[in-house]
């Protein structure tokens, strides 16, 4: 099929059937807003599908008995065809002009132009090439019936030249390629029915707890964070959902690479714990035996179990469980923690440091690395490009008084926080990240030596003055992404500090933790950092959802 | 202090005073397996403890008023003392004699030896380095009598000469350097009293599930493995288990590495699931706010979920939650799970390869990287150096039937492995390890092609003979750390395959799983190996706790 076939066809997104897609979209946002009228488009879906599977094998029975030309170019892959490499998408370059590749992609939108014309988008990992196919000999006229009439999202194997179309595809990734097809194959057929379009979930989700759709600015489209979430695996298949992913597995090897490193040793506490020791109220109860036991609030305790077994510094990569009943954009009842343990020499600033250095190596080698996907994300979020890193690479630290004098000057009354009972309110930390930003030029920065009162009993007092403590929270954009501190490692300190806490050093749960500390335990101080929250702030997402593969909240336990 | 003053003096564990220690513990045991006289020794422990800290400090005012020649040297660490770097027993060298050094570590045994004399056993991170006291000036012999004096397991600053030692120290891992101290400071004071002793805990535990200890043939005690266990921080501080847990942060480590170097992406799937999908009884049930949850028995249909989500190449090091009531030697209710998923082009054993490579490169790895932990494990167990791979470092992969077939070749009777509804027993496995280490020189292989009735509803069927399918399993020694298989992508068989297992696909909670692949699959395939099992077999420990920081098993939800 020469190029020359096709002089004068319009860009898909410019002709009447292109255009059809979204109005079809939108259409099923109104009954989809109704939750029963889901669990019928459901039945209708696979009612549908059942029917659609009958007429396309009618349809290829048919054109096999009518002698089509290209019977054994399209169709269910071959058994004997042989496994060609596939060519990425992302490495279609100029120099594949005129050249012959296959493809393994979904179909992000088919249709027929005429019997003599049909598109493809087809998508890989969100990123998006057009795919035409013309009547030319071996080209039959079943064969662009069939390719026009792909179920969207299905999985196909496309043979093809790649060319250089005559004005760029602006609705492709690619837009100065597009493949000509050869051949196409069916690998994975998508049902005909779908609870909402990939591409209608790549804008931001509205400011909406419902489920369906709303209809964006352009007339198009855009699907609620509900429905999006209830079919997170579509959901995932958008080019900003892809590139999100990709930096959320970039902030766990960056912090496993520095901690490495650093010589720290990798560790695997357990989850089933026997006593919710960390905090009564906020802890997730399971049957174990004939037994209770409780999930790991935080690895806190047993983290300090190792310091105190002699393994000096440790690091560990796992979930973390809160039975909070808080519903808002940026809590989960389950995220993926990032927690480190060390001993230090002479001052905890010695493990504080060594922290502010690793936040500064994740968060500026995530911009050095995922550069391209920064971008992407940009595309749908435009803060995700602009977060400010302290140019001198070294993290700016302040003291929680420094903290509170900053507010006090911009007008905000911080009587509370002056009498050291209270930690600063959302509003306050998110103000005062906005001063910072201003002042200092930093969407990153550390808050030292908290009050006392508002920190767990196992934070040590400042020596200098009791009313504070020598503890640390870490903030992206003006929100906490870290907590940590020097722990007590003095075993009469420890139990007095919990009678002052209201905790029973005798109570049952807390023998195996005092026992270390009553064994010898050297002096230590850590933290621990949200995993999810580090990937929302610093790509400035609107709700923590959106940075967690599968997310947990009060309301949602599935998928 | 000069190296003449102390020529002829007995090492300390020939001397009647160093017998005495072990007899000690021996003494201990015997209350101790009984299970009252532990509280008691316990509350003893803190009387005496007081009573120690009390005439501690009378002993110091006491040598203060006595004016003390030394009196600045020893005792708590003075607050104005400048923060010396500290020197690592590892980083000791010939280079360092008659040089002073400032070293923090636990004290492993102290004496006094005579009113002139005493010594430390000195201990950091399971290595050993004896250290000397004597009468000179300034030391006084209140010095000497506090440094014998100091409790066991605290844990000391001392700064002092490193000397050639007139015999080598057998009992020291640093057998020919000891330190002449100068000064000693307490970092962390110990209880008098402890459950067991650190030494008494590095030779492997006794055959037995009682607590307590017994008497070795050279008439030192061994902790026996439940009190190590229920005592695991100090367990912990053995070389042996220091060293056990480097090989566990290293298996996570190297399989991060691999599946990172391959462009595989970081996932952080949910634990808690809104239903028991993956097989009904063994599944922990958790009150989530007022419904019921689950706790995740694999990431199995998350990760497939990823897969269908375009994410092509995924993996998860996250804990694995197991119900099952097993109480054997390698069976953990709570584990480190190591999971894989991946696409394929043409033939799932591009995945089988792929993996087989990822497993030869985590245990030749180990080998390399972690030579010198492996040789101190091999102290205690002899088989933690002799693990074989593959000479030409690729996988021996056998079919499930070739086994068979060595098995009925040894004389086991493999009649019902041969009808295809049972796997191995574990006997059988066991004996089919030492068959292939026989014939083919590894303890590292694989089976494929398992029976279909032996795998789950997801495992593809062998397409050339469905009564076997597209699974594998890996093995060590004859025991299987991972299990692995190409999954069903097809909607349609799927459900096929639920029905002939007995599932129902519309029962709830498979409802999103099922979703995945009736709207777009590609063919992919994985595994899921256990940390603590690949760090068991790799060192041929005799318990899988051994092998776990915090073990978990029906008894135990404690440390």
């Amino acid at each position: 099929m020469a190029d020359s076939e096709l002089p004068t066809r319009p860009k898909p997104e410019e002709t009447p059937a292109a255009a059809a897609a979204p109005a079809e979209g939108a259409e099923a946002s109104k009954s989809a807003s109704k939750n029963a009228a889901k669990k019928a488009a459901k039945e209708k879906a696979k009612a549908e599908k059942a029917a659609a599977r009958a007429a396309q094998e009618k349809a290829q029975a048919a054109a096999a008995a009518a002698d089509d030309t290209a019977k054994d170019l399209y169709g269910k892959l071959p058994e004997s065809e042989d496994v060609i490499a596939a060519t990425r998408f992302s490495d279609i370059s100029d120099e594949h002009y005129e050249k012959e590749v296959t493809l393994v992609a979904r179909v992000d939108n088919a249709r027929v132009q005429s019997a003599k014309l049909a598109f493809l988008m087809l998508r890989q990992q969100g990123q998006k090439l057009q795919a035409v196919i013309a009547l030319a000999e071996p080209i039959s006229r079943q064969m662009i019936k069939y390719t026009g009439g792909l179920n969207v999202n299905s999985i196909v194997q496309v043979t093809g030249i790649i060319k250089k179309p005559a004005v760029p595809i602006s609705s492709a990734t690619l837009s100065n390629h597009e493949i000509h097809i050869r051949k196409v194959y069916m690998i994975s057929e998508a049902a005909q029915m779908l609870p909402m379009q990939v591409k209608d979930a790549e804008r931001p989700p509205p400011e909406t707890s419902e489920e369906g759709f709303e209809v964006g600015e352009d007339g198009a489209p855009i699907v609620t964070l509900k429905t999006r979430l209830d079919n997170r695996v579509l959901d995932l298949q958008t080019e900003t959902s892809q590139a999100i992913t990709w930096i959320s597995s970039g902030v766990a090897e960056l912090f496993a690479e520095y901690m490495i490193k650093s010589g720290s040793r990798w560790i695997f506490t357990p989850k089933l714990v026997g006593a919710a020791t960390e905090g009564g109220s906020n802890v997730f109860e399971v049957k174990y035996f004939k037994k209770n036991a409780y999930l790991a609030q935080s690895p806190q305790l047993y983290k300090q179990m190792c310091i105190a077994g002699d393994m000096e510094s440790v690091f560990e990569i796992a979930p973390v469980f809160r039975a909070e009943d808080s519903n808002t954009h940026r809590h989960l009842t389950e995220f993926a923690g990032l927690d480190f343990e060390k001993t230090f020499r002479g001052h905890y600033h010695e493990v504080l440091e060594f922290a502010e250095n690793l936040l500064v190596f994740i968060l500026s080698q995530l911009k050095e690395r995922y550069a391209d996907k920064i971008a992407i994300i940009q595309k749908s979020y435009p803060k995700a490009g602009d977060f400010k890193l302290p140019k001198d690479g070294k993290a700016l630290r302040l003291n929680y008084m420094d903290g509170v004098a900053l507010l006090k000057e911009a007008g905000v009354d911080v009587s509370e926080q002056e009498r050291f009972e209270n930690d600063f309110t959302t509003a306050m930390e998110k103000q005062l990240g906005q001063i910072i930003r201003d002042k200092y030029d930093t969407d990153f920065y550390v808050l030292d030596k908290f009050p006392m009162a508002v920190r767990p009993f196992y934070t040590k007092a400042c020596p200098e003055d009791p009313r504070f403590s020598n503890s640390y929270d870490f903030f992206m954009r003006g929100e906490e992404i870290m907590s940590g501190a020097q722990r007590i490692h003095d075993i009469k300190e420890l139990e007095e500090s919990m009678v002052a806490k209201g905790l029973n050093p005798n109570q049952e749960g807390f023998e195996d933790y005092l026992s270390a500390f009553r064994q010898g335990c050297p002096p230590h101080a850590g933290g621990g950092l949200g995993l999810n929250r580090i990937v929302m702030f610093f790509l400035g997402l609107p709700n923590v959802r959106l940075a967690s593969l599968f997310p947990r909240d009060p309301q949602r336990l599935r998928p």
